[in-house]
């Protein structure tokens, strides 16, 4: 299946090999213009390539810290101190360590419990291919779900959908969240077109979700943030779907700058404006939106523009081009916040969110987890 | 005055030197990385810098084909040829016909009068100043009006204002349009801030705004365009002004690609949303916004960014960068089309129209020229 090979192109745990165990990873710096797999032997190859950013997105740097685990397991490295190193690679990745400590804990326990050298690095690696898998398993209901709710809202039609950054599998253990959806879109013959922003100013875009949606063959066209205005004004967006960096208590949504002008938009045109996310973006530390603290990233972002890291002399060109004046101050949010009231559905592996309110968010982080069966009926047990 | 100096440094009538006059301009594909003047000495030299956008914006482009009129006849080239290789060099450019035209038919007059060469030539510059004149005086009246309106709509507060594109110095004989009211309140101490939408896909405020408003000692900051929903929610901004490419009879306003969307956030927040133009820019046979055909450019605006035009080797980089994979497709409208009741008002030289009605568009339009007195109280003849 082609999905299963592109799945292992982003990220791969190679023992077929002679010799030792190997983690290969997709060199998501060379992209679009070159796919290079990064071959790390061991924990500081790794962690090398987290800090360089060859590997990034939330969920796919758990699964990968993981991994990470697993192989200081099998090459008989010392666990915690490359646990560690793992974990503070990227220090604001919470999911990096997350993964890496729940790696940990298995190794851990299968030592207490007894189990010699090899025995616990075989359950790190089980673990870490769990972890691996249920995130795989979420990604896979999630575009479920969404394509089932879709289908609801927008029967009987192919579909032209808008996204914004990237969600697919650049940045998951499986298909993604937004993207993932669009692919089973895609795949169930249905996709009229994808329209994807280009997402300014890292231009994960044009750089990311339009490679992906050229592997998968998708009609697809890149577009200038603000040029989505005329796609909604010629009726040309059947429905947007983005992802999220985390999820008040209240729906309020933070994802990358420029999602919250799309909800405006969708809601201007009475067009539905889907979140598709994991239940673990919910944050229940964050009550509302107002809690949200916008960090601010460099005005080099903006003013000025640099190519994907690459080698020199390559068609593609290289370098970095300066866009506004020196000294130009720049307005530079990491990303924005779009209020409940504008989203039309969080679609999670638990079940659909709709309408969005503190309730409705509540119950699908309850402890009996919930899920609606149709969409529209709110939440409900099952 | 630093204003006239900026004025004379964007296009300059220099016959203080020796020997023959000369077109001198700010060669604006060197910004923001260098002020470059591009002196040229006859017809050939001036056509070359306008195909080569040396020179652009509307109005500037007819102040220039006017005084490339008064080059030729005063360096005793064929006018009437000049006239057509300078009015063909940008052929979709109608400002610039137009003003080439005007002064062509005074120089003819002046001949056709008995003038002798020197005589004819002498009222063929004197056109072009009276050309250049007007369009300095229209700004300058645009920015008054403008600034009024504003003190009205936001009464005695500093303001935070939001553009779009690039109205000022670089595209008029004058201060520009929505530029120059930006101007007039910074001149009056009443700016608090400038956000610079960048201005996907040719960056016109990154590279050119945001000069104009560092030559002006304005404090700015410059934006990705998406990031503008950031700012509205948080409620800093209190007005958006932009220009026009075309304004239907209807009162719909086409302009850069990105303005529409503004106009949406503006509503969403209650923020007024000013359109400044000449009235020229009312184009009577265009009966409403569904009448606008919006043009596709090219792919590669998107899917590459270029840098300034340049000399090698200096810091600020050079070439292009790819964004997108090879062969993506881009959605690439050259502007987008604002409906009427989303324009608080439309501010021209002749005065403001507000609410912005198929009638109160007409009556800017028609003969005897109208104007309000304040804001909100819609045409009156004046």
């Amino acid at each position: 299946m082609p999905m299963e090979d592109h799945a292992t192109a982003v990220l791969r745990w190679d023992e077929s090999a002679e010799g030792a165990p190997k983690l290969v990873l997709l060199d998501q710096t060379r992209l679009p213009a070159e796919e290079v797999e990064l071959v790390c032997k061991d924990v500081s190859d790794l962690v090398a390539a987290i800090r360089a950013l060859s590997v990034r997105g939330a969920p796919l740097l758990g699964v990968t810290g993981g991994y990470g685990v697993a192989l200081a397991a099998a090459l008989g490295e010392d666990v915690a101190e490359a646990a560690d190193r793992l974990a503070s690679s990227r220090p604001t990745a919470v999911n990096l360590a997350s993964g890496v400590r729940r790696v940990e804990r298995a190794y851990r326990a299968a030592v207490g419990g007894g189990a010699g050298d090899e025995q616990a690095a075989a359950a790190a690696l089980a673990e870490a291919k769990a972890l691996h898998g249920e995130d795989a398993a979420a990604s896979t209901r999630m575009a479920h779900l969404g394509r089932e709710l879709l289908g609801e809202l927008l029967p009987g039609r192919r579909l032209r959908l808008l996204t914004h950054c990237n969600t697919g599998r650049l940045v998951s253990g499986g298909r993604g969240t937004a993207f993932a959806v669009v692919s089973a879109v895609h795949d169930a013959g249905d996709l009229e077109r994808l329209w994807v922003d280009e997402t300014r100013p890292l231009l994960q875009g044009s750089r990311l979700t339009a490679y992906e949606a050229e592997r998968e063959g998708m009609p697809y066209s890149v577009l200038a943030d603000s040029a989505a205005g005329s796609l909604f004004a010629a009726g040309q967006v059947d429905a947007v779907l983005i992802g999220a960096d985390r999820i008040a208590v209240d729906g309020s949504v933070a994802n990358k700058v420029g999602s919250y002008p799309l909800a405006v938009l969708a809601r201007h045109h009475g067009v539905p404006f889907l979140v598709v996310a994991p239940v673990t973006t919910v944050d229940g530390a964050t009550e509302n939106g107002r809690d949200i603290v916008v960090e601010q990233r460099p005005a080099g972002e903006v003013t000025q523009i640099s190519s994907p890291s690459q080698p020199a002399g390559i068609a593609v060109g290289g370098g970095s081009v300066r866009l506004a004046p020196n000294g130009a101050e720049a307005y530079n949010p990491a990303f924005d916040v779009t209020p409940p009231h504008l989203v039309t559905a969080i679609v999670t592996e638990a079940g659909v969110v709709s309408p969005v309110t503190r309730e409705t968010v509540a119950g699908l982080c309850s402890p009996s987890r919930t899920r609606t069966s149709r969409w529209g009926n709110g939440m409900m047990n099952a």
